[in-house]
């Protein structure tokens, strides 16, 4: 399990297109409180807005941690931006990357990391050993998102449903399992990482024994409809033992993405589907809501397809970006009680 | 993907429990022409009935690997077997082991390995990296082997699946996915030790294309059913993209071995949800038949439970240790013809 030292500079390198510092903007929006600052080379011109830090600087202000929060060309990191790094180790800081390529692997990185006792934190990777699931039922409630593909909203459903249930005054923990996630959090696993035989035992670890009243919301990983990564969704669902699923879905999506000849399955199916997998662990499961990407759907064309959705599946239908998730947080406290 | 040398020297150490040596003795049975001979330590009191060979006798006669066929206490080799793998490495074998401690965590086998060239191999660990799954329809037939629970008999079903479609003139490969499927085959992964994302990738490599009439029979892991396990069994099963099933199940069992509270599933049930996820990487794949472990039954209770299976399922029922898997290995033939 990854534990981060907050508060985070966010460094950029020198990227010169917005969407490459995408992880970058998400810890900006979604943990305001923790990101001190940015950090980047001459040359970048995309800029998040925050205050400008050297790392030194930085240090000297409490920041734990330097986050590389772009994603590199190639997936390695450029060697003109370890001098940065190693600034930054040097005045005590950890590295945070959610490059392909190890932090370990450049050893001017591993050299200023020894110097100084900071760490370098590879968060797509994960070192820790964990036990086989063992199927034991914990206390407190789980809901976890899941999705008829992969990267169509079950992070930010996540983060949002976290936020609304804490809003109607309710005990919320998210749970990442993504590297993104896990920088949001502070802490957490990358559970496509895991060693496959581990994956459930990774997940129950990730939200263990709880208050009665408490809801873990455990960020969704793949497809269980996806032709790569199927076993890691299986392997998350059961060891998340959820009490609830929220179903995520594109409706602009025809086919899984990257595959052609796979289709997005019906909802209704996804549903069944995804509630037949969770009772292995869970007998009580029940998918509570539909959240929906509807960027390219129109205001009027967003309101049809989520009251016709609505009618046809019985459930609400949100869009976080588009009014928010409260019905299905209060759809959630309604199962709590009995 | 692991490629061992053979012919193998069998290493018993100091074993006195014929069971703890029973990779050795799958390997003595299963792969019988790859086997020179045993060598174990003065204290050791089993033996496989081979001939006794020195680690530097076997080199000279042409060994190529010294095969760790023991399960040692937790996992761990004793020091005082280390000298005898040195002796292996020094004479240019490599080692090859299935325990959960690397070989490499031991300086005197690293350095007499660095001294040779020659290997240190652990089958249950994978340091490859893999693709992730593509989906792709791939040439030639597959059948995998899938079970209501772990440790029933897909191995060896699947061994001698592939013994009978040879014997019934029909090219066919062992596919390993385990430890000692991987030490029998010579080649293979031990899928429940990579990284879950790539498990589905994994396995498409395993089973590459072939020619039309061949048939690769895959070693299936775990069961969709384990609330540890289930993640490796899809993962493995959607790269597999099986053309065929079959079905191995131990009627002594009534729980999930090891979980009290997860029931084997109802063997129609068991085929209909494993036909239902593999159908996601190929729409043809059906059940063929089902493989008991039927040691806990007496002669008649065997026939009996058999016909009764049979008449219930509409599918050949075998035990591979009481008459053979050929029934099966029609199956299979009979649906590679169009």
């Amino acid at each position: 399990m990854h534990q981060l030292r907050k508060p985070y500079l966010l460094f950029l390198g020198d990227v010169t297109i917005k969407s490459d510092a995408k992880t970058a903007f998400g810890l900006r929006d979604w943990c305001p409180d923790d990101v001190m600052g940015e950090w980047s080379l001459p040359a970048c011109s995309v800029s998040l807005g925050l205050p400008r830090l050297a790392p030194a600087a930085a240090a000297q202000q409490g920041a734990g941690s330097i986050v590389v929060g772009v994603a590199a060309v190639g997936g390695a990191l450029p060697q003109h931006w370890l001098a940065e790094l190693e600034a930054a180790l040097d005045a005590g800081m950890d590295v945070v990357s959610g490059q392909h390529t190890r932090l370990t692997t450049f050893p001017t990185l591993v050299a200023a990391a020894a110097r100084s006792g900071a760490r370098l934190i590879d968060v797509r990777h994960s070192d820790q050993t964990f036990p086989a699931g063992t199927g034991r039922r914990r206390s407190g409630k789980r809901v976890l998102t899941v999705g008829t593909d992969c990267a169509l909203g079950k992070k930010y459903t996540a983060l949002a449903l976290t936020k609304a249930l804490q809003a109607q005054g309710c005990a919320a923990t998210f749970r990442a399992t993504g590297q993104t996630g896990v920088m949001i959090a502070g802490e957490g696993v990358a559970i496509d990482a895991v060693i496959s035989d581990f994956v459930a035992g990774a997940a129950e670890q990730l939200s263990p024994d709880n208050a009665d009243g408490h809801w873990d919301v455990i960020e969704g990983q793949g497809a269980l409809f996806h032709p790569a990564y199927a076993g890691v969704t299986l392997g998350l669902l059961h060891g998340s033992q959820p009490d609830a699923l929220v179903l995520c879905h594109d409706p602009a999506r025809t086919t899984i993405e990257g595959y052609p000849h796979h289709p997005i399955p019906d909802l209704q199916l996804a549903i069944d589907r995804y509630v037949e997998a969770a009772r292995l662990t869970n007998t009580a499961v029940r998918c509570v809501g539909i959240s929906i990407n509807s960027c390219e759907l129109t205001d009027a064309a967003w309101s049809a397809y989520r009251d016709e959705l609505q009618a046809r599946l019985g459930l609400p239908v949100v869009d976080p970006m588009r009014g928010g998730v409260a019905a299905i947080a209060s759809a959630l406290l309604a199962l709590g009680t009995p």
